[in-house]
């Protein structure tokens, strides 16, 4: 039960849930956990896996995950017309999205135990009087205390009558896969709440609820995001998830490891004594690094993600105390490289200075720079690295 | 289009409705008007002929109207078995109240003209998916602006969402039908505006809407029901509706001449004229309860039914200088009937008392009386009538 309750937002109720998790041990009978995805195309970050992570916990103790994409209302699209950003999916486009979620969730969840169900296979021959009894249901004050639509509602924003049904069809898909446990997002509690009344209104047991809460990025603040550019990426390359890993705050990491790590919580706890005790906490963030990147880029590539990540890293690597030199432009439009890495001390003469170009070894910027007749101009700064070691940032001075 | 304003509660917008209006005659096209009822059994009063005659006016120009029995709703009862006064009728319930509507309805309307219609006809294979997109060409905010709805949600009272979706059925069945125009009574105004928006969302032209008022019933004051006996049945005998049609206020008389008669503007003015020189209101009202009794009972009832009714409302007349008398009982149960008719001097004789109880002449209370033994009580008050014109009000006192 600590491992099912870490991290989790809220458990409604959590003597239901245990209630369920002692009767399936006692009976043999493994839980139907279910979770709801978006049928639009999947592009997942580490922030997705924090709940097939719990999804994933689930599985350990042997219950099944039902993977449920909402084709259904995804095939609707946004009908009013009035979003443009919901175009109705063809069942083709569903099909392609499926498989690549199926890539993507497979590096966290245990294949042998999802089912990948969607539920057009039982809302597409729903009939609208059927939907007419599901709605009797539930009440518009109710559906109207959902934090969104009370907002849009009080803020004279328009709600379109379907988005009151779409929350219905959600919990009637619970009805449909006799969920036990459904597993959201906090932002979806409401939602999975409809589930639990609307099975008893099926007469079945109500589900229990865990909510996940919303993963930070990697800037600590903001909830990961792809426009934010704050996010890890599941298909990234294992030098990427390394390096991104590795570049997050000391603080962050401890959250990393509560809802993203597979070490049980013991484990984490005894880390933290570790660093406590004065271990370097870069040394346990490495080992994170390296438990995500063997999660979702293999395990066969964790040696060559950290490599290439520490030798980008110390490439990248500038010293706090890189000389500041003054440059006198050769002419108006300012100096040659070559003339500017002699003056700045970095090389020993204008043919070194010549050599390193050639060889590749020379930066401006960071970026490598290859040409000779590179002119830095009037009124720049630049930082001048010559190999790995040095460095100078020259400010051009007209002649 | 007087003759369609007439009695209106609202017309919306009335340039549409005569655009279409021209439109018709000059294609040669006639209109098609549309008019939605409740599947549950029905039992017509001159209320409800309110909205049949209207329909009727339409008739009259050459228009075809749709007579709509809304079963597919009916069929699907409170599915929140919340009311029990809305069970869901079997197919079998709706065939029998559809009978009993045209038995009805068609002592108004125009068999040739009239298409009995029943939304089950499309809605039963309507999809779910076809009513989620259905109910996104509406707001919440919008359909809660009915004052039904809006009332019930600032007063804590539940609505249940399905309920939301009935308006846009109906709205939907105008669509369905490509009403031109749908008639409706003021309660009504805001279903039939649901249908003006879907008809436009679904790329047709939005249908006029046209309201008739609420008739007031017999008493002039509430409005005609059943439950308050303020009514006059469609299919009341002949007699009842000369009569109740005869028990209504002058002033009424000139508004069921507006809502219900078939004469022209013109006539009925001219016989408001008639009446303010001097013509007895009464004559007026005998014309129409001629109108309505030749109607609704039949052309061939007008006459009997007239007869009847004056032969019992001189019967039942009581005059207003009815004699007070008391009477002493013969012993302590009261006084004999014979007895108490002489003393009270409305027979000059127990011989003649007893001629006229068995002649069916004598009423106690309005009521005949054969029973030569029947006795008055001690501390009652009895109406004594004998013959039409002899009257007594006796009160029984002991001995």
């Amino acid at each position: 039960m600590a491992e099912i309750r870490r991290g989790a937002d809220e458990i409604l109720v959590e003597s239901e849930l245990r209630d369920k998790l002692e009767r399936s041990r006692a009976e043999g009978r493994p839980l139907r956990v279910k979770a709801g995805f978006d049928p639009t195309a999947p592009d997942l970050h580490l922030g997705h896996t924090v709940l097939l992570q719990k999804l994933k916990t689930f599985q350990d103790f042997g219950h099944r995950v039902f993977f449920l994409i909402g084709d259904f209302t995804g095939m609707i699209g946004d009908p009013s017309g009035k979003s443009t950003t919901r175009p109705a999916l063809t069942p083709k486009e569903v099909a392609a999205n499926a498989e690549t979620y199926a890539e993507q969730i497979f590096r966290v969840l245990d294949r042998e135990r999802t089912d990948l169900v969607f539920n057009s296979e039982w809302m597409n021959d729903m009939k609208a009087a059927d939907l007419i009894r599901l709605a009797s249901h539930y009440t518009v004050a109710r559906m109207l205390e959902r934090d969104d639509f009370h907002n849009r509602y009080t803020g004279g924003q328009a709600i379109a009558i379907h988005e009151f049904l779409y929350p219905l069809v959600q919990g009637y898909d619970s009805v449909v896969l006799e969920a036990d446990v459904e597993l959201g997002g906090t932002d979806q509690k409401f939602n999975l709440l409809v589930g639990r009344e609307l099975q008893r209104h099926y007469g079945q047991p109500a589900q229990a609820i865990l909510t996940m809460p919303i993963l930070e990025g990697t800037d600590g603040v903001q909830k990961m995001s792809k426009s934010l550019d704050n996010y890890i990426g599941v298909m990234e390359p294992a030098k990427e998830i390394f390096g991104k890993t590795m570049s997050i705050s000391d603080e962050l990491m401890w959250r990393y490891y509560e809802l993203l790590s597979d070490r049980p919580i013991s484990e984490v706890e005894n880390l933290k004594r570790q660093v406590a005790e004065g271990r370097n906490p870069r040394d346990v963030k490495v080992e994170l690094a390296r438990e995500l990147v063997a999660r979702l880029a293999g395990p066969d590539q964790v040696a060559s993600g950290q490599e290439a990540f520490e030798s980008q890293f110390q490439k990248h690597q500038v010293p706090e105390d890189v000389p500041e030199v003054t440059v006198h432009a050769e002419g108006p439009e300012g100096v040659r490289l070559p003339a500017a890495l002699k003056a700045a001390e970095v090389v020993a003469s204008s043919s070194e200075a010549n050599r390193m170009i050639k060889q590749s070894a020379v930066r401006v910027d960071g970026q490598k720079e290859a040409d000779r007749e590179r002119v830095l101009e009037v009124g720049g700064a630049y930082l001048l690295q010559v190999g790995k070691r040095r460095f100078a940032r020259v400010h051009v001075e007209a002649p």
